[in-house]
């Protein structure tokens, strides 16, 4: 098993700046795997001001849902996927099994040959939710930081654009 | 005064998990001092499913309401209060005063003679509840959480399933 | 360049507290440069709150928006700062340019010649608020929190009144 990195913390903490860095760190060029997808103006803009950051190092893989095959097809560079919470997201809409998502993933990053740096979103840290799906959605975000935590070798979390490791 | 632990975190960051762990290595059998109340089918389950994960070496005692009157009751092993925003959350609901329960939480761990681990959650870090009673309800845990904290001999922060030590 | 620190946290963290007394270490007397302004009976009962928590060796003075000259005026003592968050509401509530203030705060930070603790609020933890007005403020809290983050000497996060040193 490759080197595999988590990159944690809020919303506008720097987390893709660190993880961007960090996997520059492992090997040039890389390749951005990107979960997101541009349902909407807001959305289509934050996609292309995070492209926009990116240097010429990057080739860019689109996985809003298929992560592990996207992982299994970009052997031979360091990988970057932004972001878990997104991809979490599309697999809900999409109506899949997360528990067996989750274990194809884990599965994913056992048989990586070259290395992976994950970010993900903390979401469980204010009051709870008022729907069903708001509450869902971050038990289920939680369970599998935890899940890709187990397996790392490195796990930071990211508060005003600094990170502090958690393990490794 | 025994150890005092407190170990804080997101929703589903692993932190039952990390407490658990925590006190049966202060010992063991110990006390799973309850506060959830099954409301509703939701948390009927997330109880259930709680204590599947927990093994023989406990033994439940469920305290909704009266903490410190549990504290007491179960002396002589280790103890796990889980969680203490559940119980800010019945005596709210039962118009108790707060301020009044953190002060006789206090008391109780100051005379306590067996270790008390507890588990509460970060709720404060998301953007200001639109209505009163959330705001209310995550200026109470801060406020508990804060006094504990003052008191306890371990603080710990979970995220993605790992312990981060603020104090001890 | 004086020395720049920065205290994070969640609502109820004792960041206040850690941010007081951080001043204080830095040279008594201070000045406590309030940016909270008491639209309604909640917010005038928090600053009393906080106000009553204050003692004798600090001067307060108000700055709901113009910061920097705030900061300009206030030489010659260690300021303290709070919050960054509630001048950024103050500032999108006014309708003022967000980035050209964060960059003016940058500038007058670089410029200041006695200490300046600055305290703001983590607010991106918690799953992605449902309107437009939400979203954009936890973006740009974000972005301010990064900024300072960047110039700061020191940067520390809160949580149950417990301080852990990012940088510094």
């Amino acid at each position: 098993m490759s080197r595999i990195v988590l990159v944690t913390g809020g919303a506008r903490s720097g987390k893709s700046a660190v993880a961007e860095e960090r996997t520059l760190r492992l090997g040039s060029p890389a390749v951005y795997i990107a979960t997101a997808e541009a349902h909407d103006a807001e959305m289509a803009e934050r996609i292309a001001a995070h492209r926009a950051r990116r240097g010429p190092q990057w080739q860019t893989v689109a996985a809003p849902l298929d992560l592990p095959g996207a992982l299994a097809a970009t052997e031979g560079a360091p990988r970057l996927v932004d972001c878990l919470t997104l991809w979490l997201s599309n697999l809900m809409l999409a109506g899949r099994d997360t528990a067996q998502a989750r274990q194809a993933l884990a599965a994913a990053l056992g048989a990586a040959r070259s290395p992976v740096v994950l970010v993900t979103n903390e979401v469980g840290w204010g009051i709870v939710p008022d729907n069903p799906l708001g509450r869902r959605f971050r038990d289920e975000a939680g369970l599998l930081g935890q899940r890709v935590a187990a397996i790392a070798d490195e796990v930071c979390l990211v508060a005003c654009g600094l990170p502090l490791m958690l393990k490794g």
